[in-house]
């Protein structure tokens, strides 16, 4: 099996103020096409640290992906360690990089500066794919058998995520030209409401008989519940493929209602494609997640399709005066309770005209909590052409947290009141 | 200077499904007591590769964190391997966590079932510190002079992100009770609306007379802006403080109004301080944004002071019914127009009734652009007591990446009327 490693450069990534999300990314892309990606490798802005760290990644896998240490400004020493990595004699200038950052930068309005144009300078040892994304070129190395103990290609993408992300499409088809690769299989259900370890009980007996050569991972997201990803390397694609679905097949009536969707997508993406389907809308009125479903609905492509809107009524001033929650029932109930969270459902229902909605009110923290309604308590409320109902939950997270599990949970009882009523 | 080394277990990371915010987090901490992180690794869940790396990076640093790999599931060996690194003779069940992990699930309304039970049992070589977020231990390994060259220490912490936040803190105290650390100081400055590459050229005079022991570093982040990070590792604590004060009191006069900040916080924060100390309010509308601009807002604790709410008209329907938007001026100049965004913004104003507002109307794509308003296309609206003005920008990015920038360039105008018009 063809391996590759992912090393990130750079002392932002090291001293933690920047996340590094390139990796995944590129592992993913790697993943697509049957490459395993053993190792992911963070190193800081330091010549000789990055010289014998891809020293080791190439004589270990066969490609080896580097990203970042290329940008503009004088904290980037990528480039020379590779041109020393490399044997490189000189540098060379790329034209058709070049042609790219005078183009970009004209289009941003940029005067072009020497530095600049010095992205589009490698040394003589690579060969150049054009970064249509931005001015720092992709650079190939491909060492000979004789320095590694096998062909290995080293790729230097830039460290700016979309950029890094539409370079490996390029990187992609360089490595299917040159490699010959074994096939890959993954399938990934997603489950919603049930931690890892009930969840690993529960499948237990379906675990245990799974054959030897396939591997089954549990991926927790506070955002999208557990995903259950089953997979097998090697083989030949279509007898693999189906064995896999045969092994789904029994593990679905096992998963019963956790079970929201076998593509490998989010809560929200499931939702739109019932409302697109059966041509229904939705909107919410959000207190204490304070916009963050309407921002996931909003993240998906075509989302205008069934999304008409929301409301993020904070102040208790627009619970009654946008929403039409009533100001007594939030002076007996308190805005975090059933009967503020219903009002606010309908409010908005009514408000926007959609067929379904979804409204939260609760306490994300830090502060704000009481022993009767303790930090992390959140009232959902979903409110349909048939009826409104509201739930109650608790969590036990920080700020971050508690907003992310609010507005999850409120999805996911969105989708389910979606499925009952539309029976789906 | 005392160094460390980070290292990530688990296929989810590598297969690219889940993204490491652990590692920086864990990076961040650190950095605090001035210990230098040297690497970041991620493996599999491979017994071998475990071991074999982490022996590397015990005989290079004198302190090891690992995080992942100690779930309840199957999948995980993490513990396994631990307890064959540092030679253990066999198990015992530590009391302390299994108090606590019979607490948490019992608090959760779950059975206890063996493989939670289980997770209180650790290698007889380690000591426990309780991790009271969740059911696994974190663990510390001491390793003698003997074994790597130097006196060396590995802590093992769950992989939960929060629970390793949380367990980061028990782990800095051992930290500084069992080493001899060294000083760092870093101080870092916010600029938005500037690119990195003409930031360096515009304060490269002033970045070429650094003295040689400091370190300047710009990091990048679409949401944010360009941080600039000056630090230097070593010396005595308040002569270093003074030393990059001085620096950076020179820098100032040359960023100007790029310059947002000199702590190191966000747009969103940066507002909030301004409205909260002069007793204003701001409220948003937001098409192409989607609920993005709040969910900025209410992800500061105590945004409830001075952010009233916002409305996410998605739908043209919601942008004239709820925020008064006249038909005529959608029919005449479109939803993505100046008048239109003009119109949102004083909309959501009135309807809130607060000081300030801002809205945002454009093509985040990927499709729905033309040749006069390509995708990437947004308009912003600021609305005060004093004036309504509006703003157009063009970017170049996928959907999650524009939907980010318009956010963010929308808060900073937003950030820029306030200083005007109070005066700041």
């Amino acid at each position: 099996m063809t391996t590759a490693s992912i090393c990130t450069i750079g002392d932002e990534i090291l001293i933690g103020q920047v996340v590094d999300t390139n990796s995944s990314n590129i592992s993913l892309a790697l993943n697509s096409l049957g490459i395993k990606v053993t190792r992911m490798v963070s190193i800081g802005d330091d010549h000789d640290e990055i010289i014998s760290s891809l020293e080791k990644e190439l004589s270990r896998n066969e490609i080896v992906i580097v990203t970042g240490g290329l940008g503009p400004t004088k904290d980037d020493i990528t480039k020379k360690a590779l041109a020393e990595l490399s044997c490189a004699t000189g540098y060379r200038t790329d034209e058709v990089q070049l042609e790219i950052v005078r183009r970009i930068l004209s289009s941003r309005g940029l005067d072009v500066l020497d530095i600049n144009l010095a992205q589009a300078s490698v040394p003589d040892t690579c060969e150049v794919i054009p970064n249509k994304l931005g001015t720092a070129p992709i650079m190939v190395f491909r060492f000979p058998k004789e320095r590694f103990g096998h062909c290995a290609t080293l790729y230097s993408l830039p460290g700016v995520p979309f950029e890094a992300i539409g370079a490996m499409e390029d990187v992609l088809k360089d490595i299917k030209a040159t490699h010959s690769l074994s096939d890959i299989y993954h399938k990934t259900l997603m489950t919603f409401g049930i931690a890892e370890s009930a969840l690993s009980k529960l499948i237990e007996p379906w675990e245990d008989s799974l054959p030897e050569d396939m591997h089954l991972a549990y991926l927790p997201n506070a955002l999208t519940g557990v995903r259950l990803r089953l997979s097998i390397y090697g083989g030949v694609r279509e007898h693999q493929e189906a064995r896999i679905e045969a092994e789904l097949a029994r593990l679905r009536p096992v998963l019963g209602e956790y079970m929201y969707s076998d593509q490998d997508d989010t809560l929200q993406e499931c939702i739109g494609r019932m409302l697109a389907s059966a041509g229904k809308t939705v909107s919410a009125a959000e207190s204490c997640t304070g916009g963050t479903i309407a921002a996931l609905f909003t993240s998906v492509a075509g989302s205008s399709a069934y999304f008409l809107g929301s409301v993020t009524s904070y102040a208790n001033s627009v619970k009654t005066g946008v929403l039409g929650v009533p100001e007594e029932i939030i002076a007996k109930y308190g805005a975090v309770s059933s009967e503020c969270v219903a009002a606010m459902a309908e409010g908005v229902r009514r408000l926007n005209g959609s067929d379904f909605s979804v409204a939260t009110s609760g306490i994300a923290g830090p502060g704000g909590g009481s022993d009767a309604k303790p930090v992390g308590t959140v009232w959902i409320g979903v409110s349909s052409p048939k009826e409104t109902k509201t739930y109650r939950m608790v969590f036990k997270g920080d700020r971050k947290r508690n907003i992310e599990r609010f507005a999850a949970n409120a999805l996911n009882i969105l989708r389910k009141t979606i499925v009952n009523e539309l029976s789906l």
